[in-house]
């Protein structure tokens, strides 16, 4: 396996995937891992990793499934760091990954084609005056330079079949955006998880759940999730979605 | 102090408030403690309570503010046992009641005039073939029949001055329902902080605070509530609004 520069490989030990990281370019977040574990994921078909980064949230469901998932990502370091781990893993007949912009996916996936669709996209408006990483890669990564939730739900909606699975992880501040936007694309949000970086402090991170096409009746709540324990150690929860029982 | 067949005087510990209540007609609901510690409670001005069925929001809240609580119950027997509670804990300089149709409480209450208002509406919608409780009262307190969400919200933002706070608790399931309409009617949501009955299990009670013509933008998911612990006792968070330190 040939690394680059800087890269290293990291492994998932719940799910026994290495991945290929780099500080430079790009890491896996802990929102990868929630990502993975948030929603249910069908036993075949076809799943679509949106945003994939270096293929983290895809790699984590792959033992779950034997449906094939497709990866999309424009950041060609990023897309090809991806299509290295899924080598490393011996995944290339499972996993496929598509260096393109979002906006083109239509043109190498089916639209009306797909079951579940995972994305963690970035989260920070495009603000031109605000802050940005001043490394190009994770400054893509995080803002929406290159795309904006607009474009990833209309995106997504246009993949997924009829009541086909949306599952997202995003920031609270951003929820009543996400519910409307998810709405006004077809996606009726199902369930909601809130994560809380440790007790007593506000949600830092959702995860949230659409079918194409379905009911907004019974939206639910689901338990809260905290990530520290009051010590600075990850919940036997996080620990377990890490490291495995 | 006349207690009608049935009646009993419960007490609420935490806030040395007395409250008249009676199984036959009303008794206030945990929900109604949770309420009434979520906003923040102006100190001054006008804060009324809608839906205020025997009174109990309006009397837990009466210690924390020299602010005037305006109470609208639209049940005779209801406000009745909130006017003499009142008078039994010595507030009838502080607080008010009037029995009437919410729909008709800007007749009492000038429009563009409160700083707070926080309601504990009828959860479940009309539905003409569902199942209802057979005692009217416990029927019109629970249930859509006169009174729905559209209505309370339309008439909350009618009373509310600009900036001012609306908070209100409600079920889980209906969520993006109320935040559609609380932006439909000009109550920006601000906060929401979701009610577990237990670990593990999803939420089935939320707390929402919304600013009349507030920015959307900054929403904010509080930390967690759980009522019971594993043992079936109350979480020391609940324990202390029923009971105090």
């Amino acid at each position: 396996m040939q690394l680059n520069e800087h890269e290293r490989i990291d492994q998932l030990y719940a799910q026994g995937i290495q991945i290929i990281q780099s500080a430079n370019v790009f890491s896996f977040s802990l929102d990868a891992v929630l990502l993975a574990n948030f929603p249910n994921i069908p036993k075949k078909g076809t799943i679509v990793d949106l945003c994939a980064g270096n293929g983290a949230v895809g790699l984590f469901i792959s033992k779950k499934t034997k449906a094939h998932i497709y990866q999309v990502e424009l950041q060609e370091k990023l897309a090809d760091m991806a299509k290295r781990s899924i080598a490393l893993n011996h995944l290339t007949e499972q996993m496929t990954v598509y260096q393109m912009d979002l906006k083109d996916s239509h043109k190498q996936l089916a639209p009306d084609s797909v079951d579940l669709l995972v994305c963690n996209p970035p989260y920070f408006e495009n603000i031109p005056t605000g802050v940005k990483n001043p490394n190009p890669h994770l400054a893509i990564a995080r803002h929406e330079i290159h795309t904006n939730l607009e474009e990833v739900l209309a995106t997504s909606s246009r993949l997924l079949k009829m009541n086909g699975r949306f599952a997202m992880v995003h920031r609270p501040d951003r929820f009543l955006e996400i519910l409307e936007k998810m709405q006004k694309h077809r996606l009726a949000p199902k369930r909601v998880q809130f994560v809380y970086p440790k007790e007593g402090k506000e949600a830092n991170i959702l995860l949230i759940e659409g079918i194409k096409d379905g009911k907004t009746t019974g939206f639910k709540v689901l338990p809260p999730l905290t990530t520290y324990d009051q010590t600075g150690e990850y919940t036997p929860a996080v620990h377990e979605m890490l490291y495995g029982r």
